[in-house]
């Protein structure tokens, strides 16, 4: 039997996980791939920090376990990529930084397969990455990159291949899901269920990407382009993250039987992407509302077999470090014949303004009468229909109330919005609140 | 660009599906497999029926449109198998005939791709034909077999390759959990539930197999085989079905916040098989509960990632059809290089009286002082733990009660429900019913 050898660059949550399963099942790795997956060789700047969890040998660390400094860890790397014995290098140091995207670019250029759970740099500087893959005949693997363990990547690229895709939405950052489903489910708020989040472990010390949107647009990204040959631009693509969510919009959602949900979705149709990272209402009687905790879902409705859901763990480092193996498993099995994504097309990203979808808008105003027929009458003169207008609290001077439309555009919304401002000055205390509702 | 070409065998519901995707995406086929994939062949008795759904063209079918009389269709078929021309030939049949056992027996010997939905043969008679597949070096595709649209087969082959698969569990058979669900939500009873399931297309003027728990048990065996590569008789697994639930029973669940589900169970442990397919009581928090009418739901839980949950529909023509196309786009693609079944080893299946579950035993007694303390001293002398002993009801002259038990093995629970007998002869006015519960 043939040995297919592995190198992993940086020995961290993720690329730990992978060298522990490696070492820990070769038995079954070589029925699976019809090789014996070695791994040989792994660079990290701190090995004995990054060998501790799971007790990976000191030798397999290149510098034998001492400490590296970057110019030692960059020819560690250099020797990686000029080895011909070595067949697959896992990439798991992260990030968007030009050295790193070097690195990755002189990897695939060696004619090496390249594993990676990194989204980041998939979404924002991938092409010419999959381009180079593909004329060196290698597989650029990034099962991991997109809802950790949850098997998306391979399922769209292997399974869906006697149908056509039509849409992709789903909760694909359990960060954002984690701190949401506390707010709901124990009364916190915000910044109360971030910090919790930070401390379960869930939320970086850093939560930008999480909290803002990014990391869920980065996955979506990298869907859009698999599912439907699409070439768009992670920087063009809409997206707004959870952190204008206040209790009072859970509180309305609830009133309404939703859950305030933070969805990504994409649809083709003629040539054309709608697509968008935004919170949403979800009904609760759909089945994502039911998706609670750093959980993650990807559904997938397609033209002849309808509506998938996949559920599992977005996250974690032997949940993500699966992922990775089982790209290795396939590149050593199905070396030289593996796609890692298809030829991209250029399809006109629709602009978030003009998605058609149903919506709560929340006003927060004065109280006093005559405020309905305004606001209704302004909503209406955009040619929106409305189909209820409900939920009215009073709270010392201020009422708040919400309208949900029929579907309509988020720029027709605005217009409505806008007219309200400019015929009733200083009615609005707080800018209204605009979330699409998904049925 | 190669030709890939393809016949199909028996033109119904799935078969007539396989065909009408073949014909209208021809490109996108080509793009994912690589090959020009060509339907050149249908083989059925009635083409104008068979046709007539999709408007597939008649110069495909063998005899040129006109019924055939089974010779004839029969000596179609051996010139298909005959035919060096024709790489890969799509089942579509159905039933477990020797007859139908001989011509994939033949197919798989001439050294084609054979592609089939057929569950039932797979499972009562399949390992002659994978052991074939692999010595001929070629694909036996059974995507559609298990659970229709939902790609649990090469999830389980290419995906899940980076970890090990623990147990496997879920909703296999879409006919009962539409019962099920028409029960639970309408208040309907199981006669009128399964009427209303025939009426609605789902379940078959016979539903035999669907109500008595065989089509899962047929599926479920299939998993087990690919998952634990483990070699079971499915003759031997224990199997219950729905037939038995009565409107009482899914009160009775629903005071317990429960849902009655049909649930295939597998888990392996230590070299051995647990499993069944047994009608559940399913918490209403865990996911299963929430997987209602004709829907699947497939449940994995990995030593390395967790829980995964895969939902999509189980049956249907388009539906089903895309997976054995996505088998066809598979078997072209990676020609020569797809393993359909792990070698299976010999495990042992532990009988299903001995495996431990929490119980809910549902009791009709006469209703007089003393009962309860009979009834918990003989479950107590089994050692078995009580959880609780609740929901009491009386009707007339009798009193139902249940008692739910900590972890214990039915075969404890038969014994103490024994004793009760023989102690008290002409207590139980019912056979008691005793249902696994699903936290």
């Amino acid at each position: 039997m043939d040995y297919f050898n592995v190198a992993i660059l940086g020995c961290g949550t993720v690329g730990s996980g992978v060298a522990k399963i490696l070492i820990d099942m070769p038995e079954e790795l070589a029925v699976r791939a019809g090789k014996k997956i070695q791994l040989v060789k792994i660079v990290d700047l701190y090995p004995k920090k990054a060998a501790a969890n799971y007790q990976i040998p000191m030798q397999l660390f290149c510098g034998g376990g001492k400490d590296l400094l970057r110019d030692e860890a960059t020819r560690c790397i250099d020797e990686i990529i000029a080895d011909p014995n070595i067949h697959l290098v896992v990439e798991t140091i992260g990030g968007t930084s030009d050295y790193l995207y070097g690195i990755m670019h002189r990897i695939l250029s060696a004619g090496k397969h390249l594993v990676t759970a990194n989204k980041a740099m998939l979404a924002e500087k991938g092409g010419e990455l999959f381009r180079l893959a593909r004329q060196k005949n290698v597989l650029l693997g990034y099962e991991a990159s997109v809802c950790g363990a949850i098997p998306i990547i391979k399922t769209i690229r292997e399974s869906f291949t006697g149908d056509k895709i039509l849409e992709i939405s789903g909760i694909l950052n359990g960060t954002s899901n984690y701190i949401l489903s506390k707010m709901q489910h124990e009364g916190l708020d915000f910044p109360t269920a971030l910090k919790n989040a930070q401390e379960a472990g869930y939320a970086e010390a850093d939560p930008t990407l999480d909290i803002n949107g990014g990391d869920a647009a980065h996955k979506l990204t990298i869907l859009i382009r698999l599912a439907f040959g699409a070439n768009i631009d992670y920087f063009s693509l809409y997206k707004e993250g959870i952190d204008q969510i206040s209790r009072e919009d859970i509180d309305f959602a609830n009133e309404m039987d939703c859950s305030i949900k933070l969805i990504c979705y994409a649809r083709q149709m003629d040539g054309k992407i709608f697509a968008a990272v935004k919170p949403m209402m979800v009904k609760n009687d759909n089945f994502l509302s039911k998706v609670n905790g750093a959980t993650n879902c990807v559904e997938v409705k397609n033209l002849y077999s309808g509506k998938h859901y996949f559920v599992g763990k977005g996250a974690g480092s032997l949940e993500t470090a699966s992922s990775v193996v089982s790209d290795i498993v396939f590149a050593a099995k199905y070396q030289g014949m593996a796609i890692s994504m298809p030829d991209l097309k250029d399809f006109e990203l629709v602009e978030a303004g003009s998605i058609v979808l149903p919506y709560n808008i929340t006003f927060t105003t004065e109280d006093r009468p005559g405020i309905t027929g305004l606001v209704t009458t302004a909503i209406g003169a955009q040619n929106i229909n409305i189909d209820t207008v409900s939920h009215n609290r009073h709270n010392k001077d201020k009422a708040y109330f919400s309208v949900v439309t029929m579907p309509c555009t988020l720029n027709q919304v605005k217009q409505a919005i806008d007219q309200i401002k400019q015929k009733a000055p200083g009615l609005l205390l707080e800018e209204p609140k605009i979330i699409p509702i998904l049925y």
